[in-house]
C-alpha cells in the first residue's frame, strides 16, 4: 500500500519540499497547483510529475494557504474516492469545522502539521531536508479511519520528521503558545523600531536581534494563521496584556507599595518560563557549558578550529558565531557537555587558540 | 598619562573582565570590593592587585550594581582628587541626577556603558575579551572635563570596544528601545510558559527559543535597570500596549470592518522594524544567502566541514547549528555573501556533503 502515488496540491514551500523528499526516496509523486507557473517550477525542481488527472492517488497532501485548505480537502475527498487526504495547515480545528459545515465525511481525512518552515516561501525555497527531526503533528479524531493515520505516519517517517500524535484542540492550544503568540509579540516589538533614530538602533545587540527575528515572517500567511486560531491566541494575549498593564503601572509608580515586587515577579517568572523549554535531544540548554574562542574573521579559521575540536574528541552540542560590528574578529561560542569543558578549553589553549578566561 | 594605575571598584562580571583585559595589556590595575571573597576571587583570576589604599589611581572604574553607582562615584571623586572617574551602569541620566542631588562637581566624571554582558554574572564569569567589538557608549555633558573623555576613550580602546559618543538622554532612550523593552517583552512572553503542559512546550521551535532567550537574565540586576530607566521605557511599553489592545480587539472581532487590515498592519510593521536592525559589519543580515548542510551529530564532523569550507576560500558571515530533537543529525546553516553561494554549495556537494536543495 505504501508504494501508491502521492498527489501534492499546492506547489509552495511545503508542497515542493514534500515532493522533493518523496521523489528522492523513489516514491511516485504528482504535483498540482492553480498557478501553472508555480506548478512548472516545482516540477522543474524535481518535486514530482505534473498532475493532469492521469492517476488515482493513494495519498493526497493539501499544501495550499490556510484559508483555502478545507475547500481543497473537501474537493479531494470527493474526487478521489479511495485516497487518504491530509493537509499541512498550522491550525487544525478550523479545517475540521469547515469540513463539517461542508457536510463532508471525514473518515479518510487526517489533519497534520509539519512544524517546519523558513522565513522565505515559494517553490524556489523548497528543500527535501526541511522536515528532518522536526515535529510532525497528526491530529486524528473519533471519525478518523486508522488507515488514514497509518498512511500519514508513513509520510512523516519518509521525510525524517519526528511524529507527534495529538488532537486538533490540544494542537491548536499548543501552537498558540509556542508559535502564534511569540509571532504577535515579536511583530509588535519590532514595530517599535520603525520610528526610531538610526543611531539608537545601531546599539542593538543579540537580545534585540533574537527577540525580533521571526517578525520578518510572511504577513499574508500569518494573517491567516492568527485569524484561524484567534480563539486560542486571544486568552494568552489577554493574560500577557494584563501583566503588561500591571507592569507599566508599577514602572510609573515605583514608590507605591508592591511595585518593585511586581517588576521582580515578572522577571523571575520569565526565568522559570525559559527553563521549561526543552533543548537539543530533549534536554535543557542550560545543561551545556560554554567555551568562547576568538578567531580571525577570514576563510579557513573556522575549519582550523573545528578540526582541532574534532581531534580532541569533543562533540559540540550548540554553537553560535557572534557578530563583530567593527573589529575583524569573530567570537565562536561552543556549548558542550559540562564534563567536556576542560578537555576542550585546555586542548584549544595548548594548540594556540585564544579562549576567553 | 595613560600609564597611570586604574582602580576598579566592584569585582563582578564587568569589573573582573575590565581588570583581566587591562592586566593582560600590562597596565597596572587595582581592584576593590565590599565583599572580601569576591575581591580575592577576582585577584586570583588575574584581574589586578588587591587595593588597600596603597596608590593614587589615575582612573577609577565603578562597576557596582546600578542602585549603588552614584554613591560610589561620589565617594571616589572625593577620595581621589585628581582621578578621572567613570561607571558602567546601563542607565546614565539617573546616575547624573543622583550626583547632582549629592552636590558633587562632575567635571572629572564621565558616565559610560559597555554594552556587553552574559546571562551569568560574577567574577567567575569574567573574561578579558568580553568587550571586543561591542559598543562602549560614553555620555559626556557640558560639565565634563575633556581629560575625562580622553581617559575613558583610552579605556574603551584598550579593551577592543567600539567607541560611541552620545549624551545621557539619547543613550537612555536608545537602550530603552533596543535592550530594556525587549527584556520586558521577552520576560512577559516566557512567563506564559509556566502554567503550560509539557507536551505543549515540547513543540517549541527556534522562534520561541529566540524570543525568550534573554528572559533567562538576572532578575535583581534587571529590576534596578528597569526602575532607573522607567521614564524612557514606559512610553514605548504604552505604545506596545495600545497596539496589543487593538490587535486583541481585532482578533476577537474578525468580521468587523478593519480587523484584518489591523492585524496585517502589525505584521507588516514588524517586517519593516526588523529591516532597520543593522547586522554584522554594519550591514543587514538579509543580505546573506544561506546554504544548509546536513551532518552526523558526532565529534569531528564540524571540523571536516569547516576545513573544506576553508579550502573553498569562502568566508562564513554567520552560522547556526540546528537542534535535532530526535534524529542524530545536525543541520548547519551557513550564511555567506551571495556571490559565494554557488562556490560553496557546489564545492561541498562535489566533496560528498549533503546539502539541502
Amino acid at each position: 500500500m505504501n508504494t501508491g502515488a502521492t498527489l501534492i496540491i499546492g506547489a509552495g514551500l511545503l508542497g515542493t519540499s514534500i515532493g522533493l523528499a518523496l521523489s528522492k526516496k523513489g516514491h511516485p509523486v504528482f504535483i498540482d497547483d492553480n498557478s501553472a507557473s508555480a506548478k512548472a517550477l516545482a516540477v522543474d525542481y524535481g518535486a514530482g510529475q505534473s498532475f493532469t488527472g492521469q492517476i488515482e492517488p493513494e495519498l493526497v497532501v493539501v499544501c495550499v494557504p490556510p484559508d483555502q485548505t478545507a475547500a481543497v480537502v473537501a474537493s479531494a475527498l470527493s474526487r478521489f474516492q479511495s485516497a487518504v487526504v491530509t493537509d499541512v495547515a498550522s491550525v487544525k480545528s478550523k479545517v475540521l469545522a469547515e469540513l463539517s459545515q461542508l457536510g463532508v465525511s471525514k473518515a479518510r481525512f487526517v489533519g497534520s502539521h509539519p512544524m517546519a518552515g523558513r522565513e522565505r516561501g515559494g517553490a524556489i525555497s523548497g528543500r527535501s531536508d526541511l522536515f528532518i527531526s522536526r515535529p510532525w503533528v497528526l491530529t486524528p479524531t473519533d471519525e478518523t479511519d486508522p488507515r488514514a493515520v497509518s498512511k500519514v505516519t508513513w509520510l512523516a517517517q519518509q521525510l525524517g520528521a519526528a511524529l507527534v500524535i495529538s488532537n486538533p484542540e490540544n494542537h491548536d492550544r499548543a501552537v498558540a503558545l509556542v508559535s502564534h503568540v511569540p509571532q504577535v509579540v515579536s511583530s509588535l516589538l519590532a514595530a517599535r523600531l520603525i520610528e526610531s533614530a538610526d543611531e539608537d538602533v545601531a546599539l542593538a545587540g543579540g537580545g534585540l536581534r533574537d527577540t525580533t527575528r521571526i517578525a520578518a515572517s510572511d504577513p499574508e500567511l500569518w494573517l491567516q494563521i492568527l485569524s484561524q486560531n484567534s480563539r486560542e491566541i486571544v486568552p494568552i494575549l489577554k493574560e500577557f496584556d494584563r501583566e503588561l498593564d500591571s507592569l507599566i503601572m508599577a514602572l510609573e509608580h515605583l514608590s507605591s507599595p508592591g511595585s518593585l515586587a511586581n517588576i521582580s515577579n515578572v522577571l523571575r517568572a520569565g526565568n522559570l518560563g525559559v527553563e521549561k523549554i526543552p533543548g537539543k535531544h530533549g534536554t535543557k540548554h542550560t545543561q551545556y557549558d560554554r567555551v568562547v574562542v576568538i578567531i580571525e574573521d577570514k576563510p579557513g579559521e573556522l575549519g582550523r578550529l573545528f578540526v582541532e575540536v574534532g581531534s580532541l574528541g569533543v562533540n559540540i552540542e550548540e554553537l553560535q558565531l557572534e557578530h563583530s560590528p567593527s573589529a575583524q574578529v569573530g567570537l565562536v561560542e561552543l556549548y558542550v557537555m559540562p564534563q567536556s569543558v576542560s578537555t576542550l578549553a585546555e586542548g584549544l589553549l595548548a594548540r594556540g587558540w585564544r579562549i576567553a578566561e
